[in-house]
């Protein structure tokens, strides 16, 4: 039997249903829904989307029996109507719509008023007895359909010398000269020979401009509107969403073929948009507007003012607007009635559009509305206790990324703005200010009271001060974890990163964009949400944080499994994050601590030194500093564990590099010019990435790890002489050679012990490494043996892995993303197949070493919610990320968990369905949580065998080791949870 | 029953064997056999290894049995002498000496004439009739004695400032001042009464300065000297030579303890060293020195002059001296008889020891003789000729690091030299010449005639038109794989780099070496070989290739699997490898064209240009020159596959970066200062190592790729009309993600089909990649389904597996080496556990999807032997490595072949025996192939299924695929040996 590539839809019963989306779109299956449940929706019909996939993969052309399809079904919709598609006398008129898995909101086409031409023109005349509307609706569909589908789809695949652009355009002008003859203004003043006029005109100037004649014969009509709305599946600005979006390319479109129903077939005719709540708030409100007389485009277009649909939604000023609950109150009535209905059947807020004809309501469309994160999780919460949904729905209801737009202030949706710049989007938040060159002047204005936005090529760790005393930073290069996006993103900033556009020249102290020059004291603003450089001051609104934020929050940690920690250098930092609900500091940055004026003076002591004695010497005078950092951080995480990593950076990023600076630093210091001079030469490196760094510094002057482990320790044995409970957690980083860690960890413990005795207490600490470096990965088993952490230092991992520079590799990252190459920015979202891959391995030689190990990742992908659900699959422990993104983190968990006991559960009857019509459809995408198989069929014997080893070799073999180890100390249900982390699809 | 722990030799008879090697030391086991072929050997026992072991295992003591089966064997030995140990009346006095497997000369402790004390010595004089002999061996016993045994071993664990050091040069002070009062110069000049005197003036001495008595106990004596032997294995030397010549430290040393015989007792004794065959040149004459009434030691100490053994033997000048030939023909001719004996017996070349004690020969030592590389290659063929050794013998008897001495000119070994630095060893040969800075001077005055040394900080692809012109390199920073050190070899060019104890000063001209200042025009000499640098002109010598090596190669080629191919950029190079047998180039790298000046112009155009037609613009100018390029090597190399890497650096390598000679060039190219400024900023990178290079240039301006692919492919186009062969490989750099070489492979199909189309030509190309970034490892399946060859690029693979940078790692890897941390240079030497997983992973993936793909290595790590022997064994097709070390790879290829067919073969009796002794010994060393699996139990269970899948994934399953493939083209000798390619270890 070959597949149904019709679904009909009217009178109350349709083939079609609600959890069909991936073969019907969205739309259709709401349409269907709504017919089945008794809402007066026009009948129609809908082509699959799998019409769209053949389509494309056949150069165009339908599959066998569509057009016998569509034809009985048209012949249902015409019984229903009692009119007939083409009838002269009495034409039936359909729109032709797009409709996709997922909502694409005016991304693809849509052709309206089908079916009209010169003999059925004069039926519809004779019916509504409204020349003037009739020649409206002709006139209308004239425009739409010549450029929709003669000029944009019929021209697909001819050369682009011989493709014709301009014809909208060009009927505009006519329209234009029209009214200027009349001397009108508005369209609606043009009368029903006048529009017939045009409609005149308009026929020939497509037949001039374009070369053809419009077509007249009502099929052709159709199913050239049907090839539009295919077409344009691929079309420029559906592509770019569909990226943007992460909506793959193989998904297709389905397209509805409905009845056309007229809201401006006179005064008793009206049409509008409607929300069940309202969007914005998510206040429990009927909300929306409507316009009398009119069709669904002029209330959207804005040429007419819409009109509050009830007297509660009507804003200050509009009293005068009549509503539709006061000029229509029985079709209010009505319309309240089937919202209600639609809402207790959707259990969600909807969106939905209506037309009245003729004093008749008719539903057009329903869909789940689009709402800010506020709205999100007021409605997610209030449906809770208007018992519509359970708890794990309502935190399946609140994406994990929209939530970031609670956490920081946004540009005022309402405020005028001039964009001169776009970059990435580095750290959320919006921010106004004064442009400064340099961390000093930044420092020196922002001191004085003065907004600034830090503006450089890119930061660098001396750049820390400036960046702290700045409202905002905006950099010209680097990529998503670059050192600006990743430090401003730790203290919650706002950061635009990798703006290309900006020409900065530091002599002048001014940037260019287009040739337009902005001086230092200029002010720009930021949105670190989108990446828009903005002119100006823009008015910016803080958003609110509410109880339904901490309830739904609250509700999510019952279900999450994996833990969330936070990345966190500072006990101000530290305190927000813990605020946030982070159970632990999972990278404390020491590095960060050195910098500061009081200190970079011993260190840079410690680095010029030319003995042990003298470096040890300068090291004591950093202790003191360390050990307070230490006490401060142990204080505010009292209780949960605070990962310390050890010195990481490159030694010469502590000293200066041109040549006035280091005289000065010279003299200050009573060195010589020439001495520093040659040491600051002899640490220059090519590339400090790959260099001297990390526990390579650690190895080669073992005392700075001393004084490192001395801080910490001393710290953790006077608070616990105060009674307080500290769990430290030492960190080597950047080991690829288990006796690098056995180096470190000897030194650590030494230190330890002695701690312990000159303290005379106990306390507990674990010494553990980032696994950073691939080499880690392969030797994990070996490191594990006298490890008791891992955490996965995703960021230089994807580095090392990829062969990318964090910091250059924006000059080609987001044209590889616009290509194609790469789906994703790999630093803010894990590579699975890649660096996951590794990540999978590591973990799994990891436990198999020692089951105790505790795994997490501290990368920035730690923050990202796609990445934590790869996290949560492959079974790591816990999280850590920025203080800001650590709600995101958790919700980002709780849902990877509720998705993963559902699927569990077994899916009730209708979603098993659904799934399975989805599987279908997403057969292609190579997506997957580790690598695939070799296809070859030598290859595919010999790998059988080794699939559960070899590639994902993780999950069968350990998991009973995992799961055991677990089952000791973790409840029954995060265990069962746990069994059933495989292989799930990570695609969102 | 407990071990065996003493081997008793003597009187025809002897315990071991030459196969005990491992247990009994290369001495010993060599006395045994010479005692058991019916040498006239001193009588003696030979301790263990095993004892060494268990003494350094238990807190220095011996194992219980040991003293009780050394009396036991001294027992058999008073015996045979009809002497007894310690006899007051005809006291036996012995030897103690190491011995350790392979041969450590003057690396452990010796002590002689153990026996002697004030009761013994009366028996010793009226057995020998000579009292000044008795003395002499007595005041020789008291200063070996109280140095090696009773300052150097006992004081052993003492605290520093208890122990006490220089009795040595105390006592002989004593004798100093003997001779003064006495009014003589030489030793010899004392007579018995004054060496008597001395002996007790020693004894005083031993006990006012070490504080204790010098011990009078021959027994203890005897077991205090063991002790010293067994303690000088962990002496400072014997570590770090054991450390240079990777001598595993756990093997330990045996001790044998041996009669004494005289050479010093009268004219009728003697003693001497010798060579079976000429050590420096091979030739087949005996060969040593000898000196009449003298002791070993005075042969070697230099004091006397000694003398040659035989007439033929007689250098220049030496016709006066005395030969054992003419002055004691009886004993020479038997020692010619014995040595004859010998070699027959070793079948190979020895070193000899004997002593004539009394008119009585003895043979104190033989064992294989050191030679230079010259002389092992003749004496391995003459053998061969002389029908002592097989081929296979032959070829493993030359080492393939040491034919590199034979490839380059090295230092006169008789010139003086002042060595002034020593840096890293990075590209072998000689070299003298004048300094300059700048890699202009080097071409001005190159070119003007002068033998010139560039001395830079380090060098980048700018300073190639100066790395050529100056005889060698010397840079202050970089690793063995640094720029410097890449090029040098590559250009056969002497090149020490990372001599980190030079400091330049550019502006000066001169650098500073412990504040000696050496300027622009002074005159030094490199040894790239042993990385020294010399003061002035040092004479330098140009070894020879004579037939024998080339006949020698031609066996190594006819057992070798592994094919070796070379890296060359040049039609130079190329010849040069090809004259050295290389198979193909396995690597091209194009960007060193682009440096030429005549073509950089056209490069910097096409960097700064605007658009890509401007871009094309500028390629088109460089494509005439790129394809001569190629035809010239396509010429060179007709025939065999020529890999081309397509362009690699960043686009910054090709720009000035100070502002003088960006504003030169920028008033040479037209534009404007500030623009060009701006274009070098904007390329600038943090680490360019990780930054836009490889095919991500590529992929950015398709434009680059499809000139260099229309240069290759018509300069292949051009050759094929002449009906020449020709078989590019292009080979796409930096591949991480299978879409970036989709992409690239695309651009080049299309012009090879363009290319074959104009010229109206078919010729075969392949398309492929390097493997160089740890994430195609990765995802090689996927790569492999597409590409049909892999080249490992295993120096930025190191790079990016461990995280170093080659340019910068020179900082720390030394000391990582040093301490232990890593056995080798990773850059060196491959690093089998990390990286060689890599390889083996990536080979099996790839192989898998695609058994067709043709997979070779081209990082340096090609020419280093060891890489070479794990490149063999886990299976690639070829190795590719610079011109002047491709007769090692092929001799190195042919080691580990032969090595594993013997293996396979299944080793004969004794070899068996010898190999189980051998891992018995060896059980602890952590080095293998691939990875060693967990231990933990649980893992245990687990892994075993695992093993051959997972960490050893190719071994057993991709085998028969490989094999089968092979079999159809590959004779079936190299598949049998394919097929026993597992698991060998590698240690050399």
């Amino acid at each position: 039997m070959s597949p149904k590539y019709v679904y009909f839809f009217g009178g109350g019963k349709a083939a079609g249903r609600t959890e069909m989306r991936n073969l019907l779109g969205g739309k259709g299956a709401d349409l269907a829904e709504m017919t089945n449940i008794g809402i007066p929706v026009p009948p129609g019909f809908t082509i699959t989307t799998e019409v769209c996939t053949h389509y494309y993969e056949h150069r165009k052309t339908y599959p066998k029996g569509l057009r016998q399809e569509a034809e009985k079904a048209m012949k249902q919709v015409e019984k229903i109507m009692g009119a007939k598609f083409g009838d002269p006398n009495d034409p039936l008129l359909v729109s032709v719509r797009s409709g996709a898995q997922v909502s694409m909101p005016g991304m693809m086409e849509t052709v309206l008023n089908i079916g009209l031409n010169e003999e059925t023109i004069q039926g519809l005349i004779a019916r509504t007895q409204n020349k003037r509307f009739a020649y409206d609706a002709y006139r209308r569909f004239i425009q739409m359909y010549s450029d929709v589908v003669m000029e944009k789809a019929e021209q697909v695949g001819l050369p682009e010398e011989e493709k014709k652009q301009g014809i909208r355009e060009q009927l505009e002008h006519e329209m234009d000269r029209m009214k200027k003859a009349k001397g009108v203004e508005l369209d609606t003043d043009l009368d029903a020979e006048d529009l017939k006029t045009l409609c005149r005109i308009f026929k020939a100037k497509v037949r001039e401009f374009l070369g053809r004649e419009f077509p007249e014969q009502p099929k052709d009509q159709l199913w050239g509107a049907i090839g539009a709305v295919f077409s344009s599946w691929n079309g420029k600005r559906a592509i770019s969403y569909r990226k943007i979006n992460k909506i793959p390319d193989h998904w297709g479109t389905a397209v509805n073929v409905q009845v056309m129903v007229f809201g401006n077939m006179g005064n008793d005719s009206a049409t509008g948009v409607a929300f069940t709540r309202d969007p914005s708030t998510g206040e429990r409100r009927f909300f929306g507007e409507w316009l009398r007389n009119a069709q669904g485009e002029d209330v959207v277009a804005g040429i007419r003012t819409p009109r509050p649909i009830n007297i509660a939604g009507k804003r200050k000023g509009e009293k005068p607007l009549p509503s539709l609950e006061e000029e229509m109150s029985q079709i209010y009535n009505e319309l309240k009635g089937l919202y209600e209905k639609l809402e207790r059947h959707y259990r969600n807020m909807l969106d939905i559009e209506f037309t009245i004809q003729q004093g008749k309501l008719w539903m057009l469309q329903t869909r789940v509305g689009k709402r800010t994160a506020l709205a999100a999780i007021r409605i997610a919460v209030d449906m809770v206790n208007e018992k519509m949904i359970s708890q794990r729905e309502a935190v399946l209801r609140v994406a994990p990324e929209q939530i970031d737009q609670l956490l920081h202030p946004m540009i005022d949706p309402n405020a005028q703005k001039k964009v001169i710049a776009k970059g990435l989007p580095a750290s959320p938040g919006a921010a106004s200010g004064q442009i400064v060159f340099t961390a000093d002047d930044a420092e020196e204005q922002g001191n004085a009271g003065r907004n600034v936005i830090l503006v450089r090529h890119e930061t660098s760790p001396e750049d820390i001060h400036g960046m702290n005393a700045a409202r905002a930073i905006l950099t010209a290069k680097g990529g998503m974890t670059s050192h600006a996006a990743v430090v401003a993103r730790g203290m919650g900033k706002c950061c635009i990163v990798g703006c290309g556009a900006i020409h900065i020249d530091y002599a002048q102290k001014q940037f260019t964009v287009n040739s337009r020059v902005y001086k230092e004291g200029d002010s720009i603003t930021l949105d670190g949400s989108s990446g828009e450089v903005m002119e100006g001051v823009v008015a910016t609104i803080k958003p609110e944080m509410d109880e339904n934020f901490v309830t739904l929050m609250s509700w999510a940690d019952r279900f999450r499994r994996l833990g969330v920690w936070t990345n966190a250098d500072t006990p101000k930092d530290a305190k927000v994050a813990r605020n946030f609900g982070a159970e632990g500091i999972g990278l404390c940055r020491t590095e960060h601590m050195f910098f500061d004026e009081s200190r970079i003076a011993a260190m840079r002591e410690m680095i010029i030194a030319d003995s042990q004695e003298q470096r040890e010497k300068a090291l004591a005078k950093i202790l003191p500093y360390q050990k307070n950092d230490f006490l401060g951080l142990f204080k505010v995480m009292e209780g949960l564990p605070v990962t310390i990593r050890l010195l990481d950076p490159p030694l010469h990023e502590f000293l200066p590099h041109d040549d006035e600076a280091i005289s000065e630093l010279a003299q200050n210091m009573g060195v010589p010019f020439d001495k520093l001079k040659a040491k600051v030469g002899q640490l220059h490196e090519l590339n400090p990435m790959l260099g001297h760094r990390g526990c390579r510094l650690g190895i080669s002057y073992n005392e700075i790890t001393e004084m490192q482990a001395r801080a910490i320790f001393e710290a953790a044995a006077e608070l616990t002489q105060q009674g307080k409970k500290v769990l430290p957690e030492v960190m080597v980083p950047l080991v690829g050679i288990v006796k690098e860690f056995e180096d470190q960890k000897r030194v650590i413990d030494r230190v330890a012990r002695e701690v312990m005795a000159k303290y005379g207490v106990k306390f507990t600490y674990h010494v553990g490494t980032m696994i950073e470096v691939p080499r880690a990965v392969l030797v994990a088993d070996q490191i594990a043996r006298s490890a008791e952490f891992f955490s996965f230092g995703t960021n230089d991992l994807t580095q090392m892995t990829f062969g990318f520079s964090r910091d250059d590799a924006g000059t080609f990252l987001p044209e590889y993303v616009e290509k194609g190459i790469l789906a994703d920015d790999v630093f803010q979202t894990i590579d699975q197949e890649g660096v996951g891959q590794l990540v999978a391995q590591g973990l799994e030689l990891g436990k198999s070493a020692n089951p105790k190990l505790k795994i997490g990742i501290c990368g920035e992908h730690g923050g990202d919610p796609r990445s934590v659900v790869f996290c949560h699959h492959v079974g790591l422990d816990y999280v850590s990320c920025s203080p800001y993104r650590v709600p995101i983190a958790r919700l980002a968990a709780a849902h990877a968990a509720i998705k993963e006991m559902k699927k569990k559960a077994g899916a009730p009857a209708k979603t098993a369905k659904r799934k399975a019509v989805k599987k279908k459809v997403a057969k292609k995408p190579k997506k997957q949580l580790l690598k695939k198989r070799p296809t070859s069929k030598a290859a595919k014997k010999k790998t059988k065998a080794k699939k559960s080893a070899a590639k994902r070799p993780s999950k069968k073999k350990t998991k009973k080791t995992r799961a055991a180890s677990r089952r000791a100390k973790k409840p029954a249900r995060k265990t069962k949870a746990r069994k059933t982390a495989k292989k799930t699809r990570t695609r969102r």
